[in-house]
Parts: C-alpha cells; sequence; structure tokens
C-alpha cells in the first residue's frame, strides 16, 4: 500500500480528525537507534519520540519480548516472578517513602489509577491543574487536562492554576515573588474549593511543564504548591509519564524539587513502545486503596511486559543513558543558546536533560508568538531529514526530546538543519 | 525466586489485596496450546483463559510480533500500513453499518471511549446496565460497574436492571412473559431518568451476560430493551471484551441476536496476550466524536499491536478456531449435561460455542446458591492438573472458557476431573 492508498484508507475507516503529523503526512517502514526511515528509503534524525528511550527496535529488548513470548504470558492472577522483580527495580528508583506500584499498560491507566486512589484516600473531589495541560485520554482526565481538550467537559470539581512560567510570567515579576505569586493562585483555587464546598483530592503535575512548553518553573513554586495542597488534606501526584525515565537528567523529573510525591504515574518509554505504564504510591495509600477496589488489569504487569520493562532497565543502565542525557543535553543546549544569539527569533531557550523547549517570538520584548513560523521550521526540518514537534499553548515552542542515545554528532546535525530551518525563514 | 518469595514480595511490592487465584496460588512458566506449566514441572489444562485466543505463545503470533517490532514500532501520527490493514479486516467481521474502528490498548480504555462517544454524541447521560455487570477499571466505568466495585461511586446517571436471567427469572415467569417483563425494566429506568431530567445516552452489556453467570437470555429481551432505549434517544453498546471474538461460536456474540449495535468494544483476546483492545462504531457517530475530541493513544494501534492483531486473525481463520468452538462446544456440553444427570448439585449448564457456565446448587428446586462447593470444585481441579473459574453474583457458576485451540480430548480430561471433584464434595 502506498502512502497515498494509506491516507484514503485511514479516513475512511479511521476518521478524517484522525490525528497525523506534519503537513505532507510521513510514511514510517523502518527503526533503527535514533534513526527513521520512510518508504522511499530516506533518512530521518529523530529527535521527537521519547517512546523508544533506548533506541528505535533495540535488539536487547525485543529479544527479551521474544523470550518471555514464546515462553509464558499469562496475567497476574497467577505468581510470576517478573511482575515482582520488574516492580522491586522500578521502586529502587524512587524515594523509599513511594514503596509500591502498580503496573497497567498506559499513561491515561496509570493517572486514571491516581486520581481514583487520591479521590478515595483523601475523601475529596477537587483536582489542581495547569491552565494548559494533558493527562490522558479517559472521562475522568479528560475532564482534568485542559489542553487540546474540549472545553464542554470542565467542571467545579477541578481549579485551574496558572502555568508556572518564568518566561511570561504573571504580572511581570520576578525571583521569590514569582514563585510566591504563582503558589498564591494554589491557594485562590483551594479557598475556591471551600467556597464550593469541594474538598481538595490532588494536585496533578508534568513536573516539567512539558505540555504547557517546558517551562522554567521559578523558584520554589513547587515545594510551596504541595505545601498548600497538603495543608488542605490534598495529595500531590507527579504525572513522569512524559518527562521521566532519565528523559531531563534525572531518573525522574520531581526528583529536581525538594518535595516527594505522594503517588507518581509513568508511561511512554517505560516499555520501549510496548505498552506499559504504572503508579508509584506511597504503601499506605497504595495499600488503602487496594483494601476498597478490587483493581485488576488483564494485560498489566503480564510477564511479557514486565520482561521488556526489565530489559529496558538493563539497556538503560548498561549503555549509561542517564550520563548520556547529561552529556550531550548541554551540548546542544549550548547549540541551541548559540542560534539564539544570530535569530530574533529564538526568544528562550529552555532544557533539561534531552528535553529542550525553543519558543520562537516574532518580537522579543513583547514576546509576541511566532506560531506559523514554528510550524514552517517543524516542517522544514521534516523536509531536510530532522523530526521534531511543537508545543505550548500559543504552539510556538519547538520540542525537542529525542530518544537517549543521542549524540552530539547528532546534535550536530540536528542544529544544521535548525540553522538552515531558521535562514529560510 | 521459589513461589513463596514471589507471594511475600508481592505482598510487599503490591499489597495484599492484589488478586490471586486459588487457595493454593498457581507459580506458572511455561505455556503452549491450551498447556501451561508451573514451576515443579506440573501440567495444567488452561479451561479458563481467554486472553491466549488462539494459544498459549503461538509461534506465528510471536514471530510476527517479533519480526515488526524488530522492523519499526511508532505511533499513529505517522502513515503505516499495519493500522489500516487491520482495521479493515476488523470491521469486515461486522455488519456494513459498523464502519470505524479506533485502536487502544485495553477493554477498559474500549469503553470509555464508547462512553464518551455516546455521551457527546446523543447529549445524554444516563447509562443503564445490569446488576452485576464490570466493563473496566478507569473512573467512568467503575461508575457503571456493579459487580466486584465499591457501592460508593454508584450515581444517580447509572441506571440498573435486573440480570435477564431464564434460571432465575423475575417473578417466575416463563417464555414472552419473561422477556417482556425485564424489558420492561429498561423502560423503568429510562422513566425513572426522564423523572430525574437525566437523558439516556446507552444501554451497554455483554451480549452473554458472562460476568453475571453467561445467562441464557430470555427470548427477545435483546432486541426490545435496545428498540426501548433507541426510542429514548440513547444507543447500543455491545462489551465484546469477554464474549467476543468467536468465543460463543459466532464472531461476535451480539451477532446472535437480531439487532446491530450502535458501538461495540472489544478487548482481551485480539492480540492474543499483547494489550489490544478497540471500538467499532457506527461511522456517523465516530465521524462526529472525531470532530469534537482530539483523540490520541499514544500504543493504541501501532506497527506492532497491528502486526500481532493481524497474526492472531491469520491464525484464528487458518486453524479454523470458530468451527472448532462449534463442534467442541456442543461436545463439552453434552459432557456437563451427563454429569448433570449423575450429580443433583448441577443445577444448570449453560453454553454458547466453547463458553460455558455451570451453576452449582444445593437444592435443586429452590436453586440454593453452592457457593462453597463451586470454590471446592475449582480448587479440587486445580489440584488435579485442570484450571477453571467461578463468577455470578453467587459466585456459585462454574466458568469455563479454554484458548480456542480446545479439542474434544482435553474436554473429556476436563469432564473425568470435573467428575471427580464432584464425587469429592
Amino acid at each position: 500500500m502506498n502512502s497515498e492508498e494509506i491516507l484514503q484508507h485511514r479516513h475512511k475507516l479511521l476518521g478524517r480528525n484522525f490525528p497525523l503529523f506534519y503537513h505532507q503526512p510521513l510514511h514510517l517502514v523502518r527503526g533503527k537507534g535514533v534513526w527513521l526511515w520512510d518508504a522511499e528509503g530516506k533518512r530521518y534524525l529523530d529527535a521527537y519520540n521519547n517512546v523508544p528511550v533506548v533506541g528505535h527496535c533495540h535488539p536487547y529488548v525485543v529479544e527479551a519480548m521474544t523470550k518471555q513470548a514464546g515462553t509464558l504470558n499469562t496475567h497476574t492472577r497467577y505468581l510470576h516472578e517478573n511482575i515482582v522483580e520488574y516492580s522491586e527495580r522500578l521502586l529502587n528508583t524512587f524515594d523509599d517513602s513511594l514503596s509500591m506500584a502498580m503496573l497497567t499498560c498506559t499513561g491515561s491507566e496509570a493517572n486514571e489509577l491516581a486520581l481514583r486512589m487520591a479521590r478515595h484516600c483523601t475523601g475529596g473531589d477537587g483536582i489542581i491543574v495547569t491552565d494548559f495541560a494533558y493527562h490522558g485520554n479517559t472521562t475522568a482526565i479528560a475532564e482534568i487536562s485542559t489542553a487540546f481538550m474540549p472545553a464542554t467537559g470542565k467542571t467545579k470539581r477541578v481549579g485551574i492554576i496558572p502555568s508556572p512560567d518564568s518566561y511570561r510570567p504573571l504580572r511581570g515579576l520576578t525571583g521569590e515573588a514569582l514563585a510566591d505569586a504563582y503558589a498564591d493562585e494554589v491557594k485562590k483555587v483551594i479557598d475556591q474549593f471551600h467556597t464550593l464546598g469541594i474538598k481538595p483530592a490532588a494536585l496533578i503535575i508534568c513536573p516539567e511543564f512539558a505540555i504547557e512548553g517546558l517551562l522554567d518553573v521559578p523558584g520554589n513554586f513547587i515545594e510551596q504548591a504541595v505545601s498548600h495542597v497538603r495543608e488542605a488534606g490534598g495529595l500531590y501526584i507527579a504525572d513522569e509519564v512524559q518527562g521521566g525515565f532519565g528523559r531531563t537528567g534525572t531518573m525522574w523529573s520531581h526528583q529536581r524539587a525538594q518535595v516527594v510525591p505522594d503517588i507518581v504515574t509513568m508511561g511512554k518509554p517505560m516499555g520501549n513502545g510496548y505498552p506499559l505504564a504504572g503508579v508509584a504510591a506511597r504503601g499506605e495509600l497504595a495499600t488503602e486503596f487496594g483494601q476498597h477496589a478490587m483493581y485488576f488489569n488483564t494485560f498489566g504487569g503480564n510477564p511479557v511486559s514486565c520482561a521488556v520493562g526489565k530489559a529496558v532497565l538493563d539497556v538503560f543502565e548498561k549503555e549509561e543513558l542517564l550520563q548520556n542525557a547529561n552529556e550531550t543535553g548541554p551540548y546542544l543546549a549550548n547549540g541551541l543558546e548559540l542560534l539564539k544569539a544570530r535569530y530574533d527569533i529564538i526568544g528562550d531557550v529552555r532544557h533539561r536533560g534531552l528535553f529542550f523547549g525553543v519558543e520562537l517570538v516574532t518580537d522579543r520584548i513583547r514576546k509576541t508568538p511566532a506560531t506559523k513560523e514554528a510550524d514552517r521550521v517543524v516542517n522544514l526540518m521534516r523536509e531536510q531529514g530532522v523530526l521534531i514537534g511543537k508545543i505550548g499553548p500559543h504552539d510556538c515552542v519547538l520540542k525537542i526530546r529525542p530518544p537517549l542515545p543521542f549524540k552530539t554528532d547528532h546534535a550536530d546535525l540536528l542544529l544544521s538543519v535548525l540553522d538552515e530551518a531558521l535562514t529560510r525563514l
């Protein structure tokens, strides 16, 4: 089937609104490491996909999956060592207080579980989110997702705070005053909940504010916000589905702040493409929820998914990918800063580990979003064989988030192609 | 790690309430076809698991997965032929009106999507379910699940009807009068919704009423119920996650009734253990929902999951498993009827294809549930190397639901072990 035929079939069978990347959709047929190939044999540097965290089609991961799938694949109502071995290794990457795990298939399922657990254990109902958050695709998660989702689902039990942004700061504030001002917004939402008779259940954030544009978080905003929420009886849920698993130079992105979450949700990269996700929680919360709800997930934690999860951790450690994120990350960030010095359209370069947000503006003083230009850059780069995306409330932040075996020579290629695209604007 | 160590680790890492089968939990290490082996090398006939629909660890399916996982695994925002080829083959198994597909990872996600679609497209909110239904584990699905779930989540927008049961009939009715009486209960719930100002969105049922105990549905109950719901502006969602995919001797269990659902949800067997699930819907519903909500599922419909889905369909067809369900099914049913003639404790034998419900009662006239005895039989059979389960509101229905390559010699073994267990009661 050629690309045009696939497209026609998609429209008919899956709908015209079924999302696709790029003006000219990409028909991919092969992947290896940080590289992808299209149906015509053209090669692309993948600087977008975080799911294949240890590289596309990693042979060690494929072999572990094949071996277990050819041996046994049942479910967690029988005993199997894979789930306990994997859960133990996973939990060892967290603070000791996060002592229990629950495995699911998708990040949406993980966030669902976190919300159910938080609401049950606090007896509260109110959830606090930022004004451009995305946490998944179920009813309860769509209700708390403020980005991409239709506004019709919004309810009083969802309290919305402004995204804590140092580049476009609240009332032009800076430093401690800015962190305090954003934290005050959390207090305001809690007060509003109280006025409405709603008890707060949780603050849920991606600690990198990735959908919001990979924000530079003002000072101790997270610590203050969590403190306010806990005082009001709520929990702190860190959504690490996108930002976690070494992406940002620490194993989990919440670990950069001085506060340990009550519940952590994980997903995308855990299985390098195999549907594997989960929750790590304070033991007493998981225990209390477990006594209340008979939670069972048919595929979650099965022998194959855990074999894959273990293999991904093996490669992550053996190939020192966290270290690589901390080496290639600053190298690429430096290159992006050099481009910023040459191109006025680059308003801000933000990065943590191998996660980058490059905000484009048509006016550096007014910070006017360069939305069209961002779209042009992403598509020009795709034509030149480098895949990136864009994100943020103004859709003007270039999103660079490659598989973790991304090296300095890959960074050089990306920088030269970005340079050329910016020249052509 | 030995069984006891695994158990201790599970308690610590996953919680004491994390569900396990059997008084003496089973530590499985290998599977092949309809057979499973434990850590001590003991072999078990699997007469319980429907997920490995074409048999445990089928080499053709494992190979297809391995090949695609070693070639490319991305997501649906790039073009790939697997998703259109698989969706087309899948949709070809349905009535033409069910013309569009949406792929997810789990049955819960499929039911979530169906509810969101139904509520959006009807503008209604009320969902009608039976009094012992289970549709999944998310917030919105827990709300409509009446079995296993804590009652605390129940709300007015969930209308509950009695399960349409010919064995324990409403007011002792029979024949057409019974079908009418159960259908009247649907009308009553709709009237109740109207009184409360709630517009009905959908009736969601497993057309086999599997959780309810694999009921023999009275006459034209389904047709009448759907007719009432549609008159009130609601939709018919058939949950085929458990009962579908050839299990009951037709490709989909709703196809035995003379009414086509508006939305069908599928899951468990589709990927033979790989997390693959989805929704088939009337084209206009999927289109309208697609225009409203940007639904994206990171792993759903990816090249590997669709390669696995295609391979499962290949084996299903090549090994003529539907035909086998229609041959072994009646053979085993006949054997169960012969046991019923010898053991008074068997109150009722129900079957469709390779799905069986054997209801145990201590008194055939009063139909007193033999709950303890059912538990004893399941555990005695496990000791003798045959795996079955139990289900139903009184937990007294033996649930027999083997992988589809289950042959008459397997049936003979099951019957002899069941016979022995019944003798020992």
